[in-house]
């Protein structure tokens, strides 16, 4: 997770500390791009936002962003109008020491929520954060770790593309470790790349990415108002994108680095004790084993037997039931860390013991299989949880207002 | 909860042992109407259900029902075509001793799933259970307690309507206490009542009962394979129901039985310190304050800050705002316990710590209100559940296999 990741051409990034966190920890993370480069963004579809999320939701798809700001530490939601005005500044504050226009920069914010920004520390942090930005991993690093609240690691994946034309790279940094009290513990990505896409590529890309990746995780089904996936791209790599075997293969790199991230997110979830991955295939379309992996991953009672290494496979079974999608029992297969415990409809005898052993690991894998029957077909889904502990409990219980 | 509560006219109940269950104790429940009554069912929408289900299912609408037998202990679920056979059997066995046809026996069966179950005890066991049944409110709480498998108490509730012509009865008897490991406690309740129903008032009547109750409450969000309501209607207070007016008496003394036990469920669920009330007010549609009324019941962050008394208001808003429904959080407003913290939009000031105080009862309430703008109406729902606590995680998550 934290290795070295290097930002692709023509981008800076810092992280520094303006004094937002009362912990004196690093709050504000800058990405910069040297030229314009196209971007889109994917936002919470919660009905109540954050302000930077108004702010960023106007301004992408986009053809020339310059730099995306984040400060931790205060979400700046539930925040009114001042609120609004806030992270309009906030934009206003980069252009300015870039000299660009403020319609140029993105804005995040992640944090506690319903208190009004500190706009006066911000602002007067920002010149440095440009200043201080670096083409290497180590200004991406630290802008990553400026952008955590209880992450306890920082989240930075990237991987390298050879196209026909050339080589591009896709670097991306995120934050999100579920939420707690008193701040909703958002979820954050910058996704950046030197290929040479229009914002219209940017767009169709992200939401393939996205869509296999943040919107196939789930701590605790509980949406932020502020969560926000951007991505840019400047070309600076100097290859043209010519084919759709390019575009593919770039597709698959940021589809890669999202993936990362998202499940880091999971790895980094507050008191959990298992990284769950729920594998669904052979139903009629995308949707319908979305659907199913979804509720088997969201069901509170599967995520508590796992917590115990406890091969229930009746919850797991019954979870997928429940989902919607009329599928037919007897067709349905479900292997646990490999080993087959439900097959066309009937238990399997299996050794309990052993099983529960190997669930002691940390990764655990629940695969559901449909082979037959209504809704059968060749799609599948790959989606990722926590298990549900006593120290979830305690953590998101404590009192906190 | 356990007041003393009788039985409508011409019903008579038993609950007895037939040694399904280790710990000896009682595990078998009988129903029965002296005169064939009309009856109707609402069942699990699970795609994987237990035998019994497809039994009675199949049975109801239905004008001359004369009994219903509920065993505890076992669920009768996963137990392929041997299942349905053990199903068909025990209606076959109390239909032997109350000479009636099979078909006019509905079964219910909830306990650990996948398997068999053990039907030599069960119909040596049913004679017997006729025999010893009672008109008396002793048998209808002998039943109820035969019926519970972790309910830590019976679940009873009755009602009296005085329509135009007489008086009748409803009363009914109902199980659940969320799902605990390794069975997977199923929520059953048969309500019985004296008014001279057909099966299609049956219906319509316990459909509406079943959508302001049973669907209303939520422990886990966790449906089980085995989920049943049944309602039999005898006819025995000789009183026709002539006008539409009765027949809104009738339905309104079954919905309140319902709501009774199934809010007996709740106080009832695993691991639980609060009995949440979720009233959600001033939309266009039931179903759309349905969808926002569950959203926020099954959040785990909301039940989470009400374990620890934190009027945290965010959490509750936000899972508000990705319930689905496209309401604009400007008209939004939010009491808990009678405080007002968010209104029109914008936090209220109030004073948290005396708020915590109120919410260290055992009843917390949340009155969510639309006052403006899309999907405003004057629709309103009503939805009731738990807080999720750390005994709820550890009773779930002790391996159980």
């Amino acid at each position: 997770m934290d290795t070295t990741h290097e930002l692709p051409e023509r981008f800076r990034a810092s992280g520094s500390t303006c004094g937002i966190k009362d912990s004196g920890q690093p709050d504000l993370a800058l990405f910069i791009s040297e030229t314009p480069a196209a971007a889109a963004g994917v936002f919470t579809t919660n009905r109540v936002v954050g302000a930077p999320v108004d702010v960023s939701r106007n301004r992408v798809p986009a053809e020339s962003v310059r730099a995306v700001v984040i400060n931790s530490g205060n979400a700046n939601a539930c925040t009114g109008e001042d609120g609004q005005q806030a992270a309009l500044t906030m934009t206003a504050g980069v252009a300015s020491a870039l000299n660009c226009d403020p319609e140029q920069v993105l804005v995040c914010s992640t944090g506690i929520i319903g208190v009004p920004l500190p706009l006066d520390v911000i602002t007067a942090g920002l010149p440095k954060a440009v200043v201080s930005s670096q083409k290497n991993g180590s200004g991406f690093r630290d802008a990553a770790v400026a952008m955590m609240t209880t992450d306890t690691f920082p989240k930075l994946a990237s991987s390298d593309v050879v196209t026909v034309t050339g080589k591009i790279r896709v670097s991306g940094a995120g934050k999100g470790a579920a939420m707690i009290a008193p701040n909703m513990a958002t979820m954050l990505a910058v996704i950046m790349t030197d290929a040479s896409l229009n914002s219209a590529q940017c767009d169709a890309i992200l939401r393939f990415a996205v869509d296999r990746s943040f919107n196939c995780i789930s701590v605790d089904g509980h949406m932020s108002t502020s969560d926000t996936v951007l991505l840019l791209a400047n070309g600076a790599s100097g290859f043209p994108v010519n084919t759709d075997a390019d575009e593919t293969a770039i597709r698959g790199a940021v589809t890669k680095v999202c993936q990362e991230l998202a499940t880091d997110i999971i790895r980094d979830a507050e008191g959990s004790e298992h990284f769950i991955t729920v594998d669904v295939f052979g139903f009629d379309t995308r949707q319908t084993a979305f659907q199913i992996a979804k509720e088997v991953a969201e069901s509170a009672l599967v995520k508590t037997a796992i917590t115990g290494n406890d091969p229930n496979w009746g919850r797991i079974t019954s979870a997928a039931g429940y989902a919607g999608v009329e599928f037919d029992p007897n067709h349905l297969s479900l292997t646990i860390n490999g080993t087959s415990v439900y097959r066309f409809g009937n238990p399997v005898p299996f050794d309990a013991s052993a099983l529960s052993q190997k669930m002691q690991q940390k990764d655990v894998h629940l695969l559901l299989e449909l082979s037959g029957g209504p809704r059968f077909g060749n799609h599948s889904v790959r989606f990722w949880t926590s298990d549900l502990t006593q120290d979830y409990v305690r953590l998101n219980s404590e009192y906190t207002t």
